[in-house]
């Protein structure tokens, strides 16, 4: 299960010296985060990380917006540098018109879709402006 | 809570096309992973990973060993390169002698450390003889 609301508490023991940390966040502290536009309207939350295995980079936060109990979201692929966080939120800003993040990449529950795939990957890069997770020579 | 058991199954609608990925892995299956020495013994799981926000890198990923109930455990932050997958045991392999993880960087629930230290962060890199995760330059 995504943690949707102890992401954004960090109340047992021995989480507190990881939480506090400043450069450094807890992946379970970033899922179930929520997400915001440049109006301050909520988007939806963070659902999840993807780890690059080779590089040990992140390569994409997976925003999930809409539906009901899991059914009608769209989990949206994020390029990690494309989330800021905003302390007066509590969550991270994506300054994308909603016009635009409703063209984004995205996948339903019941889409087959493999992020692993670089041209999907290229998709999503080319989308927000960013480079791709992966070093060519990997 | 650390996601114990659904670490290592996705069966949610929308994680199949996320968990079978190759080169990437999700934060979700990463936590509560086991993880194995050179022997095959289980030294502990992986309650969850440390991420710099501003590289977003994987700076660690926190073993956590022994104790009931969260009392006694003690939590070992390892450089993410140190753990290889073993398909075999379906869990991460470290190949540290038992000795040497005992006297290895590592916490208890009541302690205070700043992981985001860099003098703490240097001690664990140099106990794995890793690089550290950051840019001396960030």
């Amino acid at each position: 299960m995504a943690t949707s609301t102890t992401g954004t508490t960090g109340t047992r023991a021995g989480d507190i010296p990881r939480d506090e940390t400043h450069r450094l966040i807890s992946a379970e502290k970033v899922q179930g985060t929520p997400v915001y536009n440049a109006q301050g309207e909520k988007l939806g939350t963070i659902e999840d990380v993807m780890i690059d295995k080779i590089t040990g980079k992140v390569a994409y936060a997976i925003l999930s917006m809409g539906g009901f109990l899991g059914i009608g979201e769209r989990h949206h692929p994020l390029p990690w540098n494309v989330l800021t966080y905003d302390e007066n939120l509590g969550g991270y800003n994506i300054s994308l018109p909603a016009d635009r993040l409703k063209v984004a990449p995205s996948y339903g529950a019941d889409e087959q879709v493999d992020l692993n795939d670089r041209n999907y990957g290229r998709k999503i890069h080319d989308f927000y402006g960013t480079a791709p997770y992966w070093d060519p020579a990997i």
